[in-house]
């Protein structure tokens, strides 16, 4: 298996509202406005909003209808753009269980939950570097 | 928000167990044997493995405790290589809740769940493109 991620499916509730959220955070999808599921193209791979039924059904799994172990993190240049973005999630209706503010790993991060429960950590890692396309090296 | 994700963390209840499975997928990591995270370079973005307890902590969100909505892909270049990972994965301990077969959406994919309950489906979608570096375009 090679070492990569296509994809990241989140399950929904309600499409309509997720994917206004994600595009309130200035995310473009292709997406039909009546399509079943919303693709990002997301650097080099996709995040994808599915209903969350259905993705527990094709994944063969029970859903623990809460959080199940997963965070996404979203890295970027500087503490104030933490703070910006955590601003813009809050904005477009995103709960904030923790504002921006050092970290015991020596960078900088706060996170913002999406309406469907999916958190995200928004971090400065002065540690990693972002390249012009978005890519992060460890 | 910029249109892209850094990093990917997998909660996990015993981070030996979890190490050892994604190595036997053949995934190399640089994090030393008694680290408290282990991070996976996966093309432009970082899979980490963490206590799971501790990101529930980190996330400002409650666990629970089963399946939370999140499924990842991995996408290969034809049905024959969905197949081999799958047996792969199930080699390493993976359980295989889908065996490999063609989907609704006209391609070839099955799913496999690792060591901590995170599913992965393995896909051959011919309607995308995966570049030389492995990164998906839609």
């Amino acid at each position: 298996m090679e070492q990569r991620v296509s994809l990241i499916t989140l399950g929904v509730r309600d499409l309509g509202r997720s994917r206004s959220f994600y595009e309130a955070l200035g995310w473009i999808t292709s997406a039909e406005p009546d399509a079943d599921v919303v693709f990002f193209q997301a650097g080099g791979i996709v995040v994808a909003l599915w209903n969350r039924q259905q993705l527990a059904n094709d994944s063969g799994v029970e859903d623990g209808a809460g959080w199940g172990g997963v965070t996404l993190a979203h890295n970027v240049h500087s503490p104030a753009e933490v703070d910006a973005v955590l601003t813009e999630a809050e904005a477009a209706g995103a709960a904030i269980p923790r504002r921006g503010a050092e970290t015991f790993w020596g960078g900088y991060s706060g996170v913002f939950v999406d309406p469907d429960g999916h958190p995200w950590e928004v971090a400065h890692n002065p540690f990693w570097t972002i390249a012009a396309d978005g890519s992060i090296s460890l």
